[in-house]
């Protein structure tokens, strides 16, 4: 493929951009130990995690409206500390660890790639993650997105297609235009089948040191690299 | 007011941020010139946009569908066209006209102040243009956005509620800690019913040398600003 007919990257977030994993788990232990809560921050976060695709998939098979991140997150992280045996808490505290996802920090290569990719595509995000969400996020971080896309503002959750088809919509781009960035084959595998070109950027440890899954393009993509430096270095920019 | 209480800066962008007059007369002289059409390039502006509010006016009237502003750009430039006895141009070249709209320039202090500003404040557009058209304005006049909020997300034109109401709920934030920017008293008149805060810079060239509305404030704004450097003095950043 020719990498000049690409106008805008579409990046996913989670584990893609930023390592949840590590920033939720120390969140969680700063913020539950102030409140005299000892916990595993690591399981914590895998747990919390763990919930994320069930309760997205109520609004994808249409058992529930559309509600944003923000509020899956929270009641997600209920459930987890219910489970844990944590009670008690004020309601200030767990707004204060939900938001903790608007918090997340960046993988190592991300800053500096996404300010070379910046200079020859319009950079959008394409998450599951709500506007507020990765709006704040990027101002944290430092993440120079051109445009925030993604599942609030398509009210789909992806894999749903209506989420991938929506951005290159609101970009006025045809799909083939768009190069979905992620570390997750599902993503991309859904990407593609709506005309979207892909690029799988491997990201071995997001769930830990053991994780199994997504070690490596399981599909025929358009671009495969190893960090977002890479994939500036493939693109030419 | 205090302007810590303030999280995000919402811009009107035609008139505010850019100056569509000057860059649409030059635009349309060289692009028709090319086709061998001589034409005022200032008048075919002004006559432009001229349409801008009655097409928009459908919409919010509730006579018509929302569509996005490239789309009721196109419609009035061919009744432009036509008024002044342009016939017989290519499509792609009346394409290339509407798309003038992508590539205004902003008036001088726009840069220098939005980037002074983005150090305190979420920047976000909140314009009738379309995503599209925000998002390659911002690549080709390095506008250096956070998101892109306004009436094609909220699907409602300004002065539509809907629209800062829509953009205030993105970003999870209080009308109020909000404030809305504009060179237009109406834009903030009706920012301010939805309960956001208002900043009036003049532009009191936006229409041409003889311009006579929006020259000042007419209403008690919470800022009045000369430019966008004086509204970053004025807040503190």
């Amino acid at each position: 493929m020719i990498s000049s007919d690409i106008k805008a990257l579409t990046f996913d977030v989670f584990g893609t951009v930023v390592d949840w994993r590590n920033s939720i788990a120390g969140e969680a232990e700063t913020i539950l130990g102030k409140e005299g809560v000892a916990v595993d921050g690591q399981a914590l976060a895998l747990a919390w995690r763990a919930q994320y695709q069930p309760s997205m998939e109520e609004v994808r098979a249409g058992r529930r409206a559309f509600a944003k991140l923000d509020i899956l997150h929270r009641e997600n992280l209920l459930t987890v500390l219910d489970s844990l045996g944590i009670k008690g808490l004020k309601e200030t505290t767990v707004d204060h660890l939900n938001f903790a996802w608007h918090r997340l920090d960046p993988w190592p290569d991300v800053v500096a790639g996404l300010t070379r990719l910046k200079q020859g595509f319009i950079l959008g995000t394409l998450s599951n993650g709500n506007v507020a969400l990765i709006v704040n996020m990027a101002k944290n971080a430092s993440l120079p997105w051109d445009v925030v896309l993604g599942a609030e503002v398509a009210g789909a959750y992806k894999p749903d297609p209506k989420a991938y088809q929506n951005a290159a919509a609101l970009l006025d781009l045809e799909p083939a235009q768009c190069l979905m960035v992620a570390a997750h084959n599902d993503d991309l595998v859904a990407a593609a089948a709506t005309g979207m070109k892909t690029a799988f950027v491997a990201r071995p440890t997001e769930y830990g040191p053991d994780q199994t899954k997504d070690q490596k393009a399981e599909h025929i993509f358009d671009f495969i690299a190893k960090d977002f430096l890479d994939l500036a270095d493939q693109l030419g920019v």
